[in-house]
């Protein structure tokens, strides 16, 4: 059979991890797993022992969280947030407070990816989980907590609604998080991702539908401590 | 020339006044001006008076209301609303309250295409305007009026939010009703239809992007009396 | 592990039960069971039978039904509307009638979903099964029964074109379900969706793809009794 | 300046006409007039007068109209239907009789391109006008003639649901004519496009929005006499 | 348990069989099974054999087609194309020819579910396969076949150019099949309906998406004996 | 004619202006002008006369811009961003500094507008131009002044490629501005924006097509100076 | 006023000319007119004219092109494919024949867009007209051409059937490009380009709808001569 | 049973292999395989067994490339690919380099089909992995590479931008291959493909979503030897 039937094995040849990540943008490099083989997952999960850089692992299926954790005992790991940090325990937290709503109980796996994204990236984080727009009370009852926040990551999906109204209460970016939580028209996050886009408070900030490790990466940066 | 390119020109041949449908269903006929030549809707108007049934004129364009008003002279006619009625005194008003909102002041056209078209369906009617979702404390001012209405139109554009907060104010039924107000992502009312479409509240009825005429045919009858 | 690696476990972690919906829209809670966890769903169950609060639960899967009826077992279950409801009994009903139209055997699991809701919710229904416009003697055949309606729920897939025949026969109003019932250019429910909201007939309200929820708690909404 | 620069002016440089057709397919050319100069439109009308052969020509803007007029004098011309024929007298008509339907009066100038299409390709026509669902005793009360046609062309926009309807009461074929009448979410037609393509009714044969000149020749075809 | 928990369960709560659509429309009843339970396709297959009525059941997944057999065991089926028929001898053909094309293999189910549907009508049918545009000489060498045919059936995905270049071929008039044969920008078959329906050649006749008993039962209508 | 068709002219009937935002939220209030009429602008140009509140004016037409120019003389004006600005001079800044990229020319109008209202609401702001990918050197020449910002708004139309690449070298947030330039599948901006919310670099954040004053708006705050 | 809303006027503000590309890339600069103002375009052709560079100046409205004229008078224009070259004379050609194919009449601006960029940019060029797969002898009767061709570009609207019977035909490579030409579901080009993304013929080159520029500038990439 | 009810079984009822494909194109015969049974791979593989010709068989799954192997046990085979090639080894290879790059690693298996297909079409190839332009360090690392070859195939998901950035560096024609990688906004590769298609730089020719067989097939086109 010809040599080029041989697929790329050694780690070099199917991924070039980022050393100098860390040093260029100051977080620490992640993982995006989806699409990637067991076997290429684990392979990176050892260079990342080997190295013993500060890592994430999104978006990680059952196997792959597995074959992570086979090499990385104790990295920290939230199967339903598809998540996995080495070393388990986040840094110091610096800069300012990065508060998360999530609308409803189902959008809570994205909430937490964002959540423990921005506290592994070294902000303090708290989480709010359950305050859609057709209960106000329960958004309006939490108006200390969001104003104390440098920026709120708001998870919705459905109408999406929730970012306009908390954007219109506080001062502070608000980063918007489509879900794909819903059905029919919702499209698998468009609805909401649309009423982000247009939403008529200013001051929201969109990321891509259940990128919650984009929303807290991006929250992180927005609480990020002067330079 | 051949016989059949001689295009209809009495008003039987390309129209149909339903003469029973005051009978059948209860409501006044109305006419959609769109896609009718000037001479057509001069042609109808002129029907409408010789048979002295009340009738909407609905997107009508200037030249379009001059041709109506040319045969109705007394005719009522909101230009901005696109809207004629004859004749211009509505019935005296049955049932319940019709509240309708405007979340900005660019949904006004057609929020009040909604409110006259009730008002000349036979309910009393009132009108609320600027009260988006940006500044909470707009809405929540309106409380008691909004817990006095029989039904709730809510034009919205952009994000399409208000209906969804409403919804979770008030046990009456919420007719949505998008608006292409909007640029970009609005896609000419495609966001806010789909906002509504995905309602965290239930209780929202929605109808077509800048529908006005259909919003307030649809809360005259929910707001109908008991028969 | 870091402390933020622990999830939510308490139910007031999760979800806001709002008990006081009733008072404030006289509607029981219903609780929409997609992407929550079996675990979540019976502690729900749990909470709800502690309290004693009429509630349903919608789309629920087999696992979540069988949660449910771990903490509720004398739930009223449909599999294939895939709704619970606790009281099973339904309170007396007032109001006007709600009049639920399937456009074929394959709308029914929508429609039932949209008749139990309307009846849960306190109003008298009636079903009628397999009666789309392919065959116009099969819905002329339900005229009188079409005007002793207050308000009449067609859920159709396909054309769609059911809720606009219907609408030109009654004086009451419409609420059309899309169904995602059809393929191809039927789009998971798009086609029917899009027919609806252009009715050439006015007096129809959308409501999204598949909601039988929606449009049975809309419909006993439109049917209540005068204050 | 170059030579590549000289556009292409004589006529066999920008369109081949297509002498064989009407012996290879037995139906007259038609030029489509849209994107075409008029410069261009009155060069092809001229070589239609030179070689005498039945043509129509579609979609004519005014001025394009004026340049066949030009060349053509005697040309039938129907400017709301943008189409013109010549020689302006049809053959005589031969094979089953091609019935139009216009759901409503802005359907009209479409329904008119096919009537006049099938016509000139030497069939028997009818047209009917403002036959909406909204109105069922409006087609009902067209039965006899519907079951006279050899094939049934249904104009629609808005829900486009008059073909499933009409499909229901006829043994032939219904051509399937999306229009771009409507507003919103009709979407310049895609709303009856996709209605028509989801019939409920089997024996409906859709075309593209606004495309009268394909449906009457689609007709045409149909009811062609037995070879 | 409440009253209205429990399910309709008769034949005649869920289904009308249309006893007249034969006399009407003078084609036989199908049965979409789609969305059907397997008791349902179970009980109208009992109805079908206790009426000795000519019925097709399309879109039969193996366990209703199993469920379809266990009542009438010797009706005709085949799996690939999801179609079952009873009788299982189609009638004497009358009419026209109806030619099947596939442009390729893989379009085949589709392209035999409108052979056999056709035929089962009443037509004589052929079905020839693989024929698609990159290849030319392969249409080409059909000519004589293809002009011998009173209407056209082509099955293709991807570009769905065949029925274009067809309908330049012929006199007759061409069913466009658009089927999900395809990936990526073909988008579930969205590529070639639009093809179709954009069809520089007159003459094309498009239905939905992999609907082979729509196209069939078409082209049966189109092909049918004059009257 | 009925009391109903007199339309709200008093500025309390149409338009709520925000007297409390200032204090809220901590910036000025934005006068979005599409959609209104050009008395109603007028109206509300005197109204911030007559308050002296700081305020933008957003998306004016040259008709509007007129008319609020009537009323506030003085104020600043950007007929290409259709912005203006009350009073000219914009506050001290204060906070970070926020750096403008327009990928080509043709997106100076939109990246001039977040300019300006970034500094209009208190930051230094830099602007550059034309740094498009398809001459990397171009950006690559910028990476000092890249450094030195706290915030980076890209504004870019076409392929939408910039803000990944920008994201990639600097460690402030990205605000991504996707732009309307392009044609064909770029859609009116939607091809930019896909790119933007799939950017392959973490750290964007995406708003509206065209939407330069709410990029300007994010990016005040999040350059704001710490509380 | 203040400073910043004084707009950028010296041509070094607003563009980047690219010096270098001709070294680098080896293809003479183009300027996309587009979204720039008369005096932006201005100022680049005396820019242009003052360093004496090969440039092509694309989509360019007449009030641009005559500003181009009022610096360049020698450029070469093209109004219909909207296109303007310097110095006029194209460079003697090298490498392999650049094909041109039309399918339409309505195609001829967008080719001769394609066939002008290649021939400025080194390649000998044809251009053939109407060769539509409606009447495949057209195309088939270019065969020899064809196969002379290195590269073949293929402009076709509607069905977009073109490029993939071509590609069938020869070994060379097929740049398809798709135009605006149609109306209805071919939704301004997006039907031809699904059509040719997704030919059945390998071999095929896409390019964005209406960008001739971009496929005779890829076209004449691939005919170049070897290096 | 009827005689039509017998599916095709002979491989000339259902495939006609291309025998002088290689005479007429110069390039060998490819197989697609999904949507055929593995009977039918079977048998076509026997067939190619027989008449000893180079083919490709593509988009294989696990059992269809198990039939491919029990009539061709040495052909060669990327199960991740999907892709066999027989005979295994490829021809000598002749023309210019075709280099391949893989934006991320799960882009692999897409570029080692489209790396495979051009070495078996006869060029030599090259690939490299994980250069996407969030680190732009690692594909400026590859600049000599990339100006020695004759044409780059670029895979890329997400943002789709790397083309852009290659098109940018080199001289060569880039063929951009987008893939479904990535999620929510990405559409299933609909993201990546807008970006391609509105490249901010010229000499972009772009494929369907994951046709790395397209892909690799134009690229041997492109780098073919001159004739």
């Amino acid at each position: 059979m010809a040599d080029e039937w041989t697929p790329p094995a050694a780690i070099e040849d199917f991924v070039r991890l980022d050393h100098d990540r860390a040093a260029r943008r100051g977080y620490p490099e992640a993982v995006y797993c989806e699409g990637k083989t067991v076997d290429q997952v684990r392979a990176i999960a050892a260079a990342v022992g080997a190295r013993q850089a500060r890592t994430l692992f999104t978006r990680a299926a059952p196997e792959q969280a597995a074959a992570v954790l086979a090499e990385l005992p104790d990295a920290a790991h939230d199967p339903q947030a598809r998540l996995l940090a080495w070393p388990p325990q986040p840094p110091e937290p610096t800069g300012g407070l990065v508060l998360v709503l999530a609308a409803g109980t189902s959008d809570l796996p994205v909430a937490r990816e964002a959540q423990l994204t921005a506290r592994h990236l070294g902000r303090a984080t708290e989480l709010v989980t359950d305050v859609g727009v057709a209960g106000l009370h329960r958004v309006l009852g939490q108006l200390d907590l969001l104003r104390r926040a440098r920026v709120v990551v708001v998870a919705a999906g459905m109408d999406g609604a929730l970012p306009s109204v908390v954007a219109g209460l506080v001062a502070a970016p608000v980063v918007a998080l489509p879900t794909s939580v819903g059905y029919g028209a919702a499209f698998g996050g468009i609805a909401p991702l649309l009423s982000m886009l247009n939403s008529c408070s200013p001051g929201v900030a969109v990321v891509n539908i259940d990128n919650g490790y984009g929303a807290g990466h991006l929250a992180a940066q927005i609480a990020a401590p002067a330079p």
